[in-house]
């Protein structure tokens, strides 16, 4: 038995204790024999494995109205991994969720890293700079990296430290978050915990 | 005696009472008899209009050391038009300092409204909204248009609030702001305010 989590860019699996990636335009899904649990936020991917009987998607098994229509896979998986907390899914954007006792309460889409250096270069040209995560968030910034680095991290650790709950960060920026929120816990296997509790909630482990 | 404050689309004039705009691109510097006294962030005008003695350069009057090396004159200028408070300044990027008693504390730059909705379009298609400036911050969001629009918004305006000063709002975008920060003073005319407080100190005027 497998566990898949396939995004835009690789199908990452969970194989007991051992994970590892395959590129999503490369890897060919017809070649695996086991049966796979998956969610899969890639619609091109999404059309190739339905037919496949032993893929088996178990966004089907989402009790969906504890969560709003738009929301994606990946934020509801992770949210179904943790009993209360705030999610934090650092990627190209980043989702933070809120879980109160099982209950999902909202939450919100910031921009990842690279996309928001993007942006701020896009605005000028002076303000090209990679962020410094190394910042003293209490101190009002005087050069140009600094402002927009603040700009960037402190509003949103702010936002996040004021729900006063515990933080569970994933996703591939999640070490470098980890830096601001100290007593965070980093867990990059956090939606493969969310899958198994999905299955053993349909019986299906 | 005209004011000018010239951005990287506009001339913008303040003559009296009466304030206008030129286009950066079309205008020609070389029409205006009267003394100008201007600021500039444009470096294709700076060299057209620095051989003209009429055309008075006001960032030669700033007592630098109070400011950062790189930070852009029309920040300073602003800073330059109050005592004590909040300038926020929304553009294309949006600036805010915080001046206490006269003393300038630093600063932080974060995105502008148009550059923020690039930004998140540019991370999925499913995040191409315009921002919900009604929406009610004080609730997680519960849809994708909301969990962008208080990812922007919520974070942003808790760090201006923080301050507990005076907020005083400018830049082409300042009125979208004004829904958030109630109490905040708009004033689209704080950059030429801050150039007739230079020229009064610098015997200009």
């Amino acid at each position: 038995m497998l566990l898949c989590d396939i995004g835009n860019t690789t199908y990452h699996f969970l194989d007991g204790e051992k994970s590892y990636k395959e590129d999503a335009k490369l890897f060919n899904p017809f070649l695996v024999k086991e049966r796979v649990f998956y969610i899969c936020v890639n619609a091109e991917v999404r059309e190739r494995i339905e037919p496949l009987e032993n893929w088996v998607d178990l966004s089907l098994y989402i009790e969906r109205k504890k969560y709003y229509e738009t929301m994606g896979i990946d934020r509801i998986i992770a949210c179904e991994a943790i009993a209360h907390g705030v999610v934090v899914d650092a990627g190209s954007a980043i989702t933070v969720d809120v879980v109160r006792e099982g209950v999902f309460e909202g939450g919100f889409i910031y921009a990842g890293v690279k996309a928001m250096q993007d942006c701020y270069k896009n605005i000028s040209a002076a303000l090209e700079y990679s962020f410094n995560f190394e910042l003293d968030l209490d101190r009002m910034p005087k050069n140009s990296r600094d402002a927009i680095s603040y700009g960037y991290l402190k509003p949103f650790c702010t936002e996040v430290l004021s729900y006063g709950m515990p933080i569970y960060l994933t996703g591939g920026d999640a070490k470098l978050f980890d830096k601001l929120f100290v007593d965070a816990y980093v867990d990059e296997t956090l939606l493969f915990k969310g899958m198994t509790n999905i299955m053993k909630k349909a019986d299906l482990c």
